[in-house]
C-alpha cells in the first residue's frame, strides 16, 4: 500500500514554516507497513489544494493532509476536499457542540468563526480532536481513503494515534534501525561499510550526516514483523561490528539520553559551565525527562565576572590567555564540579561568532574542558559553520566526550 | 515563473530527518517575484526521483532539488537527471581536480568513492561548491532550468546563493510581510483583523501559530518591488494600529532578538535563574550575535542546593511552599539579580513533566519571577503540551515579560 502525504500551508511553501508533521506521519506509516511515496507541500489555494489531492487520490491507496482546518479565511482545505468530491460543506451538529463545549470548559470565548470548524464535505466522517478546536475528516473516494489533519502537531498527533492509526491496514512490514555515530565523517563511514551498504527492494542501507551526527539507516522489508527485524538487526550488528565505540545509539536514541542513562546508571552526577553555548548543554542534558536524578545545574558563565565570581576561575588566567583558552575550560570545569560538588564537571568556552574571531582564535574556536575526581582533559576543535551550529556541535561534542569517559 | 522544489532522500521520506533546504529556496525564490509552487519529497529510488523531475520540468519553468550528491551508493540525483534527459554520466575534470584539493587543504584522506561526485550528465554545468565535495549540477531541458543541490544545508545554500540565485531572473516582485505577536490566541487575532484578511491574486494574507507566537503573514504580488513593499507595508500598518503592544516584531526578528536590541538601547543588563528550562532561556538569548553586550549569564538551578548555594533562595522557602512555587521563583529572580549585579534578574521555575506533576500542580505549572530596582513580578502560568513545548513556551513567556516591561 502507497501513501502520499500532504502539508497544506503558505507559511510552509513560503518558507515561513517548516512541515514535521509529514516526517511524522511517515515514521508511522512504515511501522504499517504502508510506504510513504511522496510528501507534497503546497500553499493555501484552493485550486492548487484540490489538484494536488485529486493527483495523490489517483497515484495511492492512502492519502492524508495535514493544516488548513483552521477558523481563518486561509484555510480551506476542507473546501477543496468538497471540491475533489463535488459535494456540498454541511455542518456536523457534534463537532458543532464539541467546539462549543471546548471554549466553555476553558472559560474562554468562543469566536464565531470557530464554528465553520464544524464543517465538512457531505458523506465524509468528522474525527473527534480532543485538544483543539479543529476536527479531522476522513473520506473514502474512487478507491482512496483520505484522512485530513489539523496542522498544528500536537492535534494532528492526537487526532492521527485516536482516530487514524488504529483504522489503517497492516500490509506486511518495513522495519526502520538507525545507528547513530558522533564525530566521524559520513565518506569515512561510508567507506567503512561500504560492503555492507546494500540498496535492494528489501533491504536498504543509507547514511546521514547532520551536525557531527552520522546516522546509518537500516529499511528492512518483509511479510511480517518478525522476519524484518530479524534481517534489520543482523545487519544492524555487523555494522556495530565494525564501527564499535564510534556508535553511541540508535533509533530514538540521542547523545544527551545515553549519556543521561549512563551517569544514571553509574550514580554520577554532572555540572556545567557553558560560556559560548550560553545554557544550551544544560538545555540539552534537561530535555530529557528525570535528568535531575543525575544533573544538578550549572552556570552560564558569558561574563568574565561570572566565571571568576561563580566558578572561581583565576582573574589572572583570563587575562594571561583570555576567556577563550584552554587553561580557562579546565578551571571552569574543574570550578564548576567543586562548586556543585559534582562527580563530572564540563567547562566550554569558545568563540561562536560571527565577530570576535582573529587570525590565532578564529570563530569556531572552541575549548572543552572536562573534570572527574581524577583530574581535568581538556579538548580544542576549531567547528566549521555558523554562531548555531557551532554551539551545537560544541555542546555535543563535549556530551561525547563524557559519553567515551563514562564508557572506559 | 512557477518553481517546483525537490528535496530527496530516504531519511526525509521515511521521517527520520526533517527538510529544511525547501523552505530556505521557496524565501529566496520569492524575493525574486518567482512562486514556489509546490515542495516535493521523495526517497533515494531512481524511478522515483526521475518521475518527479520529469513531472515537475513539465509543470515549471524552474525546478531545483536538494540532496541525493552525496558520496555513498544511496545518492541518485545525479543518475536520476541523467535518465530524464537521456544521456550519459561524464566526469567533470575541473570538480575531480576541486574534490581532490579539498582533502589535501585538510590534511583528511578522500575515499576514491568521493569521485563519484565529480560525475554529472553529459551536456550539464557543474556548480562549485567551496565548503564541501558535492559540486551542484545546471542543466536546461525542455524549456525549463534544472538546479540539482547538494543536502547538507549549509552546502545547499553556498552553492545556491553564489552560483544560482544571481543568474534566476526577477519576474515582478512578491513581497512578504510577517508581524508576530505573542501570548495572544489564533482565533482571537483572526477576529480582531478578520476585515484586514484578504486573499486576492495580489494580496494575501494569513496566520500561523507556533508556541504562544501567531504570525501573520502578508504577501503582496506587484509588477516592480517599490510597489510591492507599498503595498504591504500599508496593510502592516494597518494592522499594527489594530493590534499595538501585542506585536513583538516582523519578519526575521526573534522575541530574543527584540528583547535583546532593547535592552542594548537601554542600557540595561540581565542574568537568568533556570530551572524547569535547564538552560533553555540562556541559550535563547545567546543565540543572538553580541548578547554579551547586555547578557550578564546565569545559573541553572536544577537542584535545590543550587537554588539555596547559588541564588540564596532560603531553604525554609522551598520547604515550605515546594520548589514550584511563587515565593521561590520570586527569590530565584531577586537571587540571581544581585549576585550577578544585573539590573534585571529572571527566574523561572516550573514542572515540565511528563511525571512530577499532582492535582494541585499540574504538568505545565511555571512560575515566572521577573526582578527589577523595584521589586519583583511574578506570574503564574499552565502551559500545554509536551516537555519540549512547556519549556519553550515558559522561556519565551518570560522574554516577552521583559519585553513588556522594557516598553513601558
Amino acid at each position: 500500500m502507497d501513501a502520499i502525504i500532504i502539508a497544506i500551508g503558505d507559511e510552509l511553501i513560503n518558507g515561513a514554516g517548516i512541515d514535521t508533521n509529514s516526517s511524522y506521519l511517515s515514521q508511522r506509516l512504515l511501522e504499517k507497513g504502508i510506504i510513504p511515496r511522496r510528501h507534497i507541500t503546497v500553499g493555501d489555494n484552493i485550486d492548487e489544494i484540490a489538484k494536488v489531492i485529486a493527483d495523490a487520490i489517483n497515484e495511492a491507496e492512502l492519502v492524508i493532509t495535514t493544516g488548513g482546518l483552521g477558523p481563518t479565511r486561509d484555510d480551506l482545505t476542507r473546501q477543496a476536499l468538497a471540491k475533489v468530491m463535488g459535494v456540498d460543506l454541511v455542518e456536523d451538529a457534534r463537532s458543532a457542540e464539541r467546539i462549543k463545549e471546548f471554549f466553555i470548559k476553558r472559560s474562554r470565548q468562543m469566536s464565531p468563526s470557530n464554528l465553520t470548524q464544524a464543517l465538512k464535505p457531505a458523506g465524509t466522517q468528522t474525527l473527534d480532536n480532543d485538544i483543539g478546536t479543529a476536527p479531522g475528516i476522513a473520506a473514502r473516494y474512487k478507491g482512496s481513503d483520505i484522512y485530513l489533519l489539523p496542522g498544528p502537531p500536537n492535534e494532528m498527533k492526537d487526532v492521527f494515534e485516536k482516530r487514524v492509526f488504529p483504522q489503517l491496514p497492516s500490509c506486511g512490514a518495513t522495519i526502520q534501525k538507525t545507528l547513530h555515530t558522533f564525530g566521524i565523517g559520513e565518506s569515512i563511514i561510508g567507506e567503512k561499510i561500504a560492503d555492507l551498504m546494500t540498496n535492494t527492494e528489501n533491504l536498504k542501507v543509507g547514511t546521514a550526516a547532520k551536525g557531527g551526527q552520522v546516522s546509518i539507516r537500516i529499511t528492512a522489508k518483509a511479510d511480517n514483523l518478525d522476519e524484518a527485524k530479524e534481517t534489520a538487526e543482523k545487519l544492524a550488528q555487523q555494522i556495530r561490528a565494525r564501527l564499535g565505540n564510534i556508535i553511541f545509539g540508535q533509533d530514538e536514541q540521542t547523545l544527551q539520553g545515553v549519556v543521561g542513562d549512563m551517569l544514571k546508571k553509574s550514580g554520577k552526577t554532572l555540572a556545567t559551565a557553558e560560556s559560548c553555548t550560553g545554557g544550551m548543554l544544560g538545555e540539552m542534558i534537561t530535555s530529557i525527562p528525570g535528568a535531575s536524578e543525575y544533573f544538578l545545574g550549572g552556570v552560564v558563565s558569558y561574563s568574565n565576572a561570572a566565571k571568576i565570581d561563580l566558578l572561581t576561575v583565576p582573574a589572572e588566567l583570563i587575562q594571561a590567555h583570555g576567556a577563550v583558552s584552554e587553561p580557562v575550560a579546565e578551571a571552569m570545569a574543574r570550578g564548576v564540579k567543586e562548586k556543585f560538588k559534582a562527580d563530572f564537571g564540563i567547562g566550554i568556552t569558545g568563540i561562536a561568532g560571527p565577530t570576535g574571531g582573529s587570525a590565532e582564535k578564529p570563530v569556531g574556536l572552541v575549548f572543552i574542558g572536562l573534570a572527574d575526581d581524577k583530574g581535568v582533559e581538556v579538548h580544542k576543535h576549531i567547528f566549521p559553520g555558523e554562531r548555531q551550529a557551532i554551539r551545537q556541535r560544541a555542546s555535543l561534542t563535549a556530551l561525547n566526550y563524557l559519553r567515551l569517559k563514562l564508557s572506559t
